[in-house]
């Protein structure tokens, strides 16, 4: 597998303000939000999942995303992501014009059970509903489902690959525009992935969206990695790596944004983004994190003498 | 590429007790270096780099290697390799029966200048010398080179792959049993690891013995993949990721043994190596290194619910 065989240019797409500020303590205030990403727009990044409808009893830390969504929108170019757990959520994603809500579904059906209180199979129904909505409504959000503890479950161990897969096409026959797949719990690995993305990809084509991993065991761009090689161009990462695991005290939460951008532009892949400027804007999150467990390796020490950006 | 195309087993040798013990202040003390190696090796763990043949006034911290040596020779099995800086350090390495010896070359000449007072091509006279002193004294000690600086480095910037090409085959040509390569800085990538170690290998063949990455931009373990991919079976790392680099305080050493034997393990390669019990030695050293920084992310998750271990 050679280099000339990568895409030209990938997408980092943000979920610290969403799966990563859910998953902490600290709940950080509406204009720090914006801060964030009117810093990181202007460092280049362009897509950012801005949280989550759900009721704010459930995620006091995301009850602001109606008013961060609308100062996203307000950014050039941005492209605004939303969580949605259901019809519902998605019905506020519409309103207030969500560029992309994302479904999540888990593969695993004692999680599924846990989390959603729902049957994977009831997710699938619920994304068709969500599609009619939608239509219905004549918008023009994008519907992503995002297929979770693909590689295992903190609940019930294995996830099958065969159940995996029938819930990513059951997801697209459904009304999906698009689907990705969610390491959940930090359970891949690159061999893993490199199976399982493969067949993803041969399943969804173009409509294969993102890859999403948890660097719980230190895996997330070796995973990355892997999932570039079978042509996936768009990946989930959290600046700072905040996150965590709710089974594993300080453990990493997803990829970091600053070294996953960095290991695609050293490798020649387009991020759009500023380095320098985006580890400034990491330096301005863990001040406000104060406390809080942050992650990342490059920040510390910097590019290499022989980096040359290659984005314009 | 597929899982079905990885070695079916892999080496991890333990690289901590010299380059991470060398680049860090504190002095760990020859019993405790004893208990790694005892400890590590009742883990299944069988390479290991036990320390440097250089005058103790230069790395104090390595100023036991010949007592640790004498020790590491009497656990069964147990493959000790010691590096050496010139042909006096070999005739140690010989008359103390290590295993191996590893001959640094930096294949960036201002570099090598900076740091051995020597150009790359006058470390390949040495290896000659080293071939006919060992080769005399009727050792078999195996003779490696290691060509550092391989992905570039901090004093020249980049440094050409056709130059580390070269001088891995000059190597070879002078009398290396085999070759290694070695990202000393921690500028790697897995696509440039992809393009040079698939080089390197079409060279050395069956002679191309290690890959070694440093972790300091949080890329070891996607170089470790990707090197996985041209074949390279063995891999140095250490213990709780210690080692860091000198011109980044805090920054992370080598790949974290005990990442690397997770991500090979939950692959289906096998180490050898019980992961339960080499983490009980990284919360020891963890212990010794008191106010150290150490790295490593999976000690603190545990291992998946659906792992099962591969290795017999």
């Amino acid at each position: 597998m050679s280099a000339s065989t990568f895409p030209g240019a990938a997408i980092v797409r943000e979920s610290g303000l969403r799966d990563g500020l859910q998953s902490i303590q600290k709940i950080l205030d509406t204009e720090r939000k914006k801060e964030w990403l009117r810093d990181a727009h202007a460092a280049g990044q362009r897509e950012f999942e801005v949280g989550s409808f759900v009721p704010a009893r459930l995620l006091p830390q995301l009850a602001d995303t109606a008013e961060v969504l609308a100062y996203a929108k307000t950014l050039p170019g941005l492209v605004a992501t939303v969580l949605v757990p259901n019809l519902k959520g998605a019905e506020r994603a519409i309103e207030h014009g969500a560029d992309v809500m994302v479904l999540p579904l888990s593969a695993s059906h004692e999680h599924s059970l846990a989390n959603l209180r729902k049957t994977p199979d009831d997710v699938v129904a619920e994304l068709a509903k969500i599609r009619a909505a939608r239509d219905a409504a004549g918008s023009r959000c994008v519907i992503e489902g995002g297929v979770g503890t693909a590689f295992g479950c903190t609940i019930q161990g294995e996830v099958k690959e065969s159940e995996v897969l029938r819930l990513l096409k059951a997801l697209l026959d459904a009304g999906a525009d698009r689907v990705g797949l969610a390491d959940t719990v930090g359970y891949a690995n690159p061999a893993a992935v490199s199976r399982l993305f493969e067949k993803a990809v041969q399943i969804a084509g173009d409509r294969f969206s993102v890859g999403h991993f948890h660097d719980t065991r230190g895996l997330a761009l070796a995973n990355v990695f892997a999932a570039m090689q079978v042509g996936v161009k768009r990946f989930d990462a959290s600046l700072a790596g905040i996150g965590g695991c709710p089974h594993a005290p300080g453990a990493s939460g997803n990829a970091s944004t600053e070294d996953l951008v960095f290991m695609l532009e050293s490798m020649g892949v387009q991020t759009g983004i500023d380095i320098p400027k985006l580890l400034a804007v990491r330096a301005k999150l863990v001040g406000w994190l104060d406390g809080e467990a942050t992650h990342g390796t490059m920040w510390r020490a910097g590019l290499p003498k022989n980096f040359s950006r290659v984005a314009a």
